[in-house]
């Protein structure tokens, strides 16, 4: 049975349960940064979906990068699978500025000035694109 | 017409031309890292894909996964789509080991201490693998 890590669990915030995956928001003061949950038990890594899990994947993973692209405009999408440290398996979609704390570098592990209001904001934009 | 980024070009070196990708090794002295670049013009982000070329990437990006893993038995792969400071879609498809520099961050920005003989090493293995 699929159970959701506790990182994940504590760090993001459901948004929508897709056909493969729970679709997940991650709190930032500055990027709408969305992650991908496969629901499925036991996996770590891509090779762990079957093959039509994978096409699900890639498909909701496109939804999500074009949900940031006309909701927020940003300057690149980053797409990433890295879990060195929460290994269950999860897919980032971050919509990146060129004004952004982490720019041109990758935004994991470049930790933001705390700022609610404005995370909140964004989880809100993030929540009523989703709703419709 | 597909056009290589010279970036790319210089970069990565050319492994094997699969049906969507050319799958390219990226030399580093610590991991084996690959790089598949669709053979389509104009591709900035994975909606410029057509469904079909999306659903190729993702098994393309799968096989080279499990070849790393076969070949390598890494800790961890990571998988990412940045683009920040290379415009030309290109996926990444790295083996991570816990004792490698940037664990457990990502690997993309952190500069290794050069070692031509340990990237050639590599590279080679890299190389037998796919050309095996």
């Amino acid at each position: 049975m699929f159970e959701l890590h506790p990182n994940l669990a504590s760090g993001t915030r459901l948004l929508a349960q897709w056909e493969l995956c729970q679709l997940r928001a991650l709190p930032d003061p500055q990027l709408p940064w969305l992650v991908l949950v496969p629901q499925r038990e036991g996996v770590l890594e891509l090779f762990d979906l079957s093959p039509a899990d994978q096409g699900r994947l890639i498909k909701e993973v496109n939804l999500a990068a074009q949900a940031i692209v006309q909701a927020f405009g940003p300057d690149k999408i980053n797409l990433g699978a890295l879990g060195n440290l929460t290994p269950q398996f999860h897919f980032h979609v971050i919509g990146r500025y060129k004004t952004d704390r982490g720019w041109p570098g990758p935004i994991w592990g470049v930790a933001a000035t705390e700022d609610p209001a404005k995370a909140d904001q964004i989880l809100d934009q993030l929540t009523r694109h989703f709703l419709g």
